[in-house]
């Protein structure tokens, strides 16, 4: 991997030395950076921005112009694979996400199929391109897919839900059906995951964001289970280096055990969990990434600085920590509050890593 | 407690022997029955029907004229509370509650003050003087009120919340601020359930929604604390019998033995967590409720007859479980399945309670 300037994020992954506790954050790139909205504006609607590589690439990088990031995270969506399976998508404004076409029925789990990620995702493998070029070596660069059963919600519910009616309804009533419908996502995720490492991602992470609505004995059999299958499937080495894998499931603080044994290199954490009980319940298995409250950055940069050297102290001595958010970073946070967060991890971390 | 015709629901709070495993369900009366519907459409708007006891009385029997259930919750709303504390609650079509009058600023928290349960929330103790009278000793009358932490993040955001900004920001940036508001807050609702006991209530619920979207930290200092003081304040024996305690946080799972050491006599669980495992947790300290799926309900008669069978086998052997859904019951289920839920119940669990 010739001239990446700053390895510390994969490092620490991987539980090599560093000398400072690497951060990013979730949702980086977002509506809280007024030249996020601004290139927002310029590109048209979301899938517009997630389409063009060009744009894409302006505001992966955006946040790493503002604030010293150890990784940068490729702009797009998790339902661009269902997107891609023909399902519709469109973003409605205020509602969040659509497919026109929900699938509901064997037919329409037989129609699905996985699609060609250099065809129909064409524009993502350009996007990571494009990004990994302008990077220049400069961080290490995420990819990243939605977990198979996060992608389903969607694909079933035809959008967003909080009730998850029909996904629970096919899981609990037609358990065969949504095991086909996992299954052929989790090889589209796979060949969708494999590409973006093809193209320069350098590290990836699975998004579970729904696998906490489940009970425990569903999590394994339905979301974990093809997340495992994934991982077994992926690449793990470009430039001649590992390519690390994040595995995190919101809400999964209870089954971080089972987690830590799914093949990924480290876990995502959110803030339900305590970082230094989670360590020691995963012991050397896993690297962690996590775990602030989002939240905390609404508070003063004096108080998120104390929460930041809590968090680090829990963590503890050592590497396999990567600081991030315990979700993505809100819309109305004020950007100086992330830049003190930033801050705050690289001076508060380096006595950890002595 | 003369007259008490069943009172399995008590005794397996307190796990005393029972025949069967009692069963109720969270928000059993509601829009899923036509009957609510219609007597809703009667009383006009939601907080209407709260404040009419008659008719609050009327929904409240409902399900037990279609169900064998053995509990009846007083049909009311957790933010009965706030409202008597001058916040100026409605329900908004779509939108859910809105308080006109926030509590974002320290003045606004001096402003606050204990309601008289006889006073501005006669209502519901009317409510529940009535449905007492109306239920003349079939099962006991449950009380409840939200959790102070819960009932905060409604005062402070003026609503329901996804990303909780301004009540985080309060507690993040003003702790002492923000336990000013919730000793007040405990304050009134300690006097509101005694009032509730006082009025007829066999036994007690208490709510807390949203302490799952709290840090481990957090939620000992910052919900905890205020239950157990609630539960410390209570008036724990009626008509010479112990009125027992259910304290439920929804996504709590992972402080489970905490909870077990705040006073109550049962906690009540969500369905992310294996009863089973729980139970091995708390040991001897509690009881407890729950916890399937609601979405199970949403299935066919038969898949929801074999998760009450997995469920009172991860239990076992013994009283001390009341079985519940792991949430309020969904408005679209189809009232034919909750029956097939509650007749599972009974039918299956006699063998674990020979």
């Amino acid at each position: 991997m010739a001239g990446l300037k700053n390895d510390r994020f994969l490092r620490a992954l991987l539980k090599q030395p560093v000398d400072v506790t690497p951060v990013w954050m979730m949702r980086q790139a977002g509506r809280y950076l007024p030249e996020y909205r601004a290139t927002r504006t310029k590109a048209g609607s979301f899938m517009d921005l997630c389409k063009n590589p060009e744009l894409a690439c302006e505001v992966t990088i955006q946040p790493l112009e503002r604030f010293p990031l150890d990784a940068a995270i490729l702009f797009s969506d998790i339902l661009t694979v269902p997107d891609a399976m023909g399902l519709g998508l469109r973003f409605a404004e205020g509602e969040g996400p659509i497919f026109d076409r929900p699938v509901r029925t064997a037919a329409d789990v037989d129609k699905l199929f996985v699609p060609d990620p250099e065809g129909e995702l064409r524009y993502v493998m350009d996007a990571v391109r494009t990004i990994r070029r302008e990077l220049d070596g400069r961080v290490p660069l995420i990819g990243f897919s939605g977990s198979p059963w996060t992608l389903a919600t969607y694909m079933v519910e035809g959008g967003s839900s909080k009730e998850f009616a029909h996904v629970k309804g096919m899981l609990y009533d037609q358990p065969a059906l949504m095991h086909k419908l996992l299954d052929v996502t989790a090889q589209a995720v796979t060949q969708y995951l494999n590409a973006q490492v093809d193209a320069g991602a350098q590290a990836l992470m699975i998004f579970d964001t729904w696998g906490g609505a489940l009970t425990p004995r569903d999590y394994q059999e339905f979301s974990l289970r093809y997340m495992a299958q994934i991982i077994a499937g992926l690449k793990r080495e470009a430039d001649g280096r590992k390519v690390p894998v994040v595995m995190f499931t919101k809400g999964g603080g209870l089954w971080l055990e089972a987690m830590a044994d799914a093949g990924a290199d480290a876990l995502g954490l959110d803030w339900t969990v305590d970082i230094g009980a989670a360590r020691r319940r995963v012991g050397s298995k896993v690297a962690l990434q996590g775990n602030m409250d989002p939240c905390v950055l609404y508070a003063s940069p004096e108080r998120i600085r104390t929460e930041v050297k809590d968090i680090l102290a829990a963590y503890g001595q050592g590497s396999g920590h990567v600081f991030n958010l315990g979700h993505g970073i809100h819309q109305h946070v004020n950007p100086e509050h992330a830049a003190a967060f930033v801050e705050a991890v690289h001076q508060l971390s380096a006595t950890y890593h002595q």
